[in-house]
């Protein structure tokens, strides 16, 4: 059972919320961060880096609000509404953006393959949180 | 003249937007994110920190959705409208939330008075910039 | 296979180190950076939040250095050894700092004991990690 | 007065060190992790990016570093001195190699030598903060 799991099991207060869901999300957007930072130094390495310039910059993009998001997820204490789905809307608007792009040159280099997956699989976890809280 | 309107003067593409707003935007995003990491820091040693939970909590939430919008602003290559309008947006609904409930408890203490003139702020100039761009 | 592995394993130019160990350190940084906010927000929502205030400050710096830790480590491009092996070394001592005062306090909440397991498998990956570097 | 100050001087318990030397380093660090963001994008936009990896490389971690030292050095409550030694040393080396890369490269690109000034500026910072700690 993940760390992510066991904290949420464990929290004080009441959590009135789909437990696996939740946590599914939060791997899925820690998974995602990485990826995009990996995907944005492989890309940089890569001879046709020039070509590969608006991949990094949703790459690095994605991996910030990604990032904030989980720590936006990861915390039950006095959840605000409107700030979760504002962050998940725009961590789903980012997650496509750059998975778009990632699919577009996915046929040049398989990690931009790999990010993609990553960017799809986060975007879907998200809308399906942000759907489940509407 | 800041880091920020020198490197934005030394973007080597055309930059089609207000600098000076833009800039302003992104002084108003570091500054608030540090604001709020020192204020829920600042609550973690008060007596009363029991009473402090949801401005502790927002805080957090603030400093790290005001760091990933100032990391997108502070990018102009390659920039996507969708995934700029919705951090804007997410980075308003966060510094409202924050800085009501500061507001809420400003009495208690002098710190969350100057928390919640950063929020109100960053708040502004992030909505400048969201209407500027539609 | 994780991400991390795949991405490091399509990285263009040479990798000189162990792929494995270099993954699972990644994977314990950001484990641990999710672990520690988690369970500074369950801290948060204790009765007892004010002898709690160490172990939330402790994990509030863990979360912020394991992160940034991870993000140096995924990357591989034109790599520091000095930023580097400096960055793993602050992580060790914040690891250790957090876990011990996680120990401390472990008899009295449950999630106190997961994140000093996450702080524990982070320090141990970091200095395998740092010990193969030298 | 900055916010940093004003967080600083509201601290409700006893600050024992040299306020204005930390709040100073505390606006070089975040200056510096605008910087770094800011300048590892004009990079990317120049037509030798594959000319700027490394430059890009070394802004991107000396972003991420700055920021985790800045939240670090924003929190007084409970501080660990060997967490925010190690942290200091790792930012100070960062910030070396950072500003070296971008002095070599100064000549290149303008905005290369606005990310010197404020790497060798948060340095300077640290080194002082650090030595005023043994």
């Amino acid at each position: 059972m993940s760390y992510a799991s066991q904290l949420l099991d464990s929290y004080p207060r009441v959590f009135n919320g789909d437990a696996q869901m939740l946590t599914a999300t939060i791997d899925a957007l820690t998974d995602c961060a990485q990826a995009c930072t990996a995907d944005a130094d492989n890309d940089m390495s890569e001879p046709d880096v020039a070509d590969l310039v608006k991949c990094m910059r949703l790459c690095m993009d994605c991996a910030d609000i990604c990032m904030a998001t989980a720590r936006v997820c990861s915390r039950q204490t006095e959840s605000d509404a409107s700030v979760m789905t504002s962050m998940l809307e725009a961590c789903i608007a980012c997650c496509k953006a750059c998975g778009d792009e990632c699919e577009r040159m996915a046929m040049m280099h398989a990690h931009i393959q790999v990010c993609e997956q990553a960017c799809r699989r986060c975007e879907k976890a998200c809308r399906q949180l942000l759907d489940a809280m509407m």
